[in-house]
């Protein structure tokens, strides 16, 4: 399958290397076409791997990944073009930290809104599913870092858009639990639980660790 | 011991019942001496229990659990008295829900500050622990209610006074694991996770669950 990596941060990298991995194509999107870390990363990583523009990305992948900083996300997808996002799985794995105030961080955008929300609201022909926003990068791929069972989480407002996440986060990634907790406005939580996730991260001095709910 | 209830909701009143039922003697405060909910809880309740205003109650007790809503917290500790508060422990178990705007429901202060840490700027002289909040409160006292292992989560400045409430939690009602998230800024995280925790509420339709971090 031809996949989209929006944004060359950590989670785009370590997404996108797993995706090659897996045997999927991978294009990874910045602002400029000559981006150094995706051209570094796409000669590295062999021949299903391109770098390109946002857009360049957008257009090319069938399922895209939004692993832009939450706080600038909107404009990164504006420069993909709703055109290229139309009708597609848009997976949003990004959160809105601001670190500018030190610590705690707060969020750019929360309570009564959050970034999925804000784009599905601006990108509406897109399919927006939020999903493993929850959880240190390398633990998106490859759960078993963290022993026994814990979950992934998704919302979204189109179910087989959703159910498409969740096959990917199953079969491609090996999530054995993912709950859905409802329509795109379930993104709050998701994003809320940041702070607290940032306090544990603190607390387990940087350790892996995930959510699991006991019932 | 000595303790005050402040809240004649449901979380005051359960507490303030497994309280008696553990053997100490409980005031529940509300914000006139005739509240009849707590009038009928004391006569019900027996011996060990008794009612009266925020003030008396925070006078009687040596520890004080603040089980107002949130958004009415500071008022109400305010009618209880910064010189009833001082020195002692008082745990602070609100959330500042908003249901006013429907679902999901927003929170009157979240992301830059947190009901605990305006408790604790407002009244430096209590030793303000963030506890409990996270959960159904039937959970608080019994976290058998949900099998296996999860988890109770405390934040604050005062170690000794945190280290009383984790007794507390684990010598009185049960809990095996108690996560110290650091100091009050920590409330923060565990008030802002009530988003997740209401959609999973939702989702698991009101039957009883609790969050557990796995590493």
């Amino acid at each position: 399958m031809k996949i989209a990596i929006l944004g060359t941060g950590d989670v785009g990298l370590h997404l996108a290397s797993s995706l090659v991995g897996l045997g999927q194509e991978v294009m990874v999107g910045s602002r400029t076409a000559e981006n150094a870390k995706a051209t570094e990363w796409a000669r590295a990583t062999g021949p299903k791997a391109s770098h390109g523009t946002f857009a360049d990305a957008a257009s090319f992948g069938g399922i895209v990944f939004n692993c832009t900083a939450g706080s600038v996300s909107l404009e990164a997808l504006e420069m993909a073009g709703a055109q290229n996002l139309k009708g597609k799985v848009l997976i949003d794995v990004s959160n809105p930290l601001d670190f500018s105030r030190g610590m705690p961080p707060t969020l750019t955008v929360s309570n009564t809104d959050s970034v999925g929300e804000q784009i599905q609201r601006k990108f509406p022909d897109a399919r927006v599913v939020k999903a493993l926003n929850t959880m240190r990068h390398d633990l998106m791929t490859n759960p078993s870092l963290v022993p026994g069972h814990h979950d992934a989480f998704v919302c979204g407002n189109d179910a087989v858009a959703k159910a498409e996440v969740i096959r990917i986060l199953k079969e491609w990634f090996g999530w054995k639990s993912v709950i859905d907790v409802g329509d795109i406005t379930g993104s709050r939580g998701l994003e809320m639980i940041l702070p607290l996730w940032l306090r544990l991260s603190q607390v387990y001095n940087w350790a892996p660790f995930n959510f699991k709910i006991v019932r």
